[in-house]
């Protein structure tokens, strides 16, 4: 009898952990939501808008999947796509960081590490744990998944201002110089990636679009 | 001799036809960034803007990720995460169908078609096929994978709109049977899932966001 009602209390206690837990994620979930209204400098194909953030990383999600027999390693895929879906949540409190912004590069990470744990520490204990180790392996470069997944993260708005005839580099007045800089890196995590986003930069160097 | 010319012969072509296979994925890439505009009647949470595919479909495959312990049966969850990815991109021809618009629901089917049948064509032949396939199968409702991926499709503007007192319902006089006309098929994917759509349709109807 008591061995019933001690079983009948404890299942309560799971099923309340788990309700808990549940309230966790979704808040997590409608939290993300404003991932959507962070803006980044690359604008949309034909012209359009400023792309935001989630747009970009289902974008690179997707192109991840698609392309991933170039990548210079063997890819743990999944893993890839779901660090590219998550690998800007942190914009929602730090804002997006143009590429070309010398000065808000310096504080960057700061910002970014604050927002990292405010964010994920919405979720349950493990899956923050999670979260978090898999944004800081992206921030790392170190694993072959990183660097593919960072590969993505240089080309998608690369492909999106090629096919605006180079206009987000034109607004910023940035130099071939600084898009080598940070394309450079694209090489780490696919060499034949690297190949297409030389061909872009030349071409825009040769129309003009980019200043050498 | 003639071996050797014959090798680099067949690196030329073997060359050519990566290049024109990368050409085809890059081009497909690029094609779906027209995702971004096809919108949604689902509002973004803090009585924000319409919502886009692009988003939609970004935010449900992070919450397939974390929900995943939710599942009725075990699932390839890279597998639903992708399907989640890609299930909206025949809207970018075929435009998106309120879930409640009778008129527009009758013909979606072959609006979808065709759209499936030209935008997966721009990948190399096999992607296409995958890509078909996997659009197809999330269609059929009849995989674990597709099932689950149903289940966030459903959970994932419901959230949304509860975030936002039932806007979109009552925006479109939507009733709560219609509400759980389309959201009971979420119990195939997720029990756990629909007994939080209960609770927050229940809510809703309660505070008189849902005519009941």
């Amino acid at each position: 009898m008591t061995g019933k009602a001690e079983g009948e209390l404890q299942s309560t206690e799971e099923s309340k952990a788990m309700e808990e837990r549940l309230k966790k994620q979704l808040a997590f979930a409608l939290e993300i939501d404003k991932e959507k209204n962070v803006f980044r400098q690359t604008h949309l194909s034909g012209h359009g808008r400023q792309e935001n953030d989630a747009e970009h990383a289902w974008h690179m999600a997707i192109m991840a999947y698609l392309l991933r027999e170039y990548a210079n390693e063997e890819v743990d895929i999944a893993k890839v796509m779901l660090m590219c879906l998550i690998h800007d949540i942190v914009e929602i409190d730090a804002g997006d960081t143009y590429a070309y912004d010398e000065e808000n590069l310096k504080t960057q990470k700061a910002r970014e590490d604050a927002a990292k744990e405010r964010i994920f520490s919405i979720l349950p204990e493990d899956q923050k744990a999670e979260m978090t180790a898999l944004f800081d392996e992206f921030e790392a470069y170190e694993t072959a998944e990183a660097r593919f997944a960072h590969s993505l993260d240089n080309l998608q708005p690369l492909l999106l201002n090629n096919s605006n005839e180079g206009g987000d580099w034109k607004e910023h007045r940035v130099t071939a110089e600084a898009v080598y800089g940070r394309q450079r890196k694209t090489r780490l995590g696919s060499e034949k990636l690297f190949e297409v986003t030389d061909r872009i930069i030349r071409e825009n160097i040769r129309k003009g679009n980019l200043r050498e």
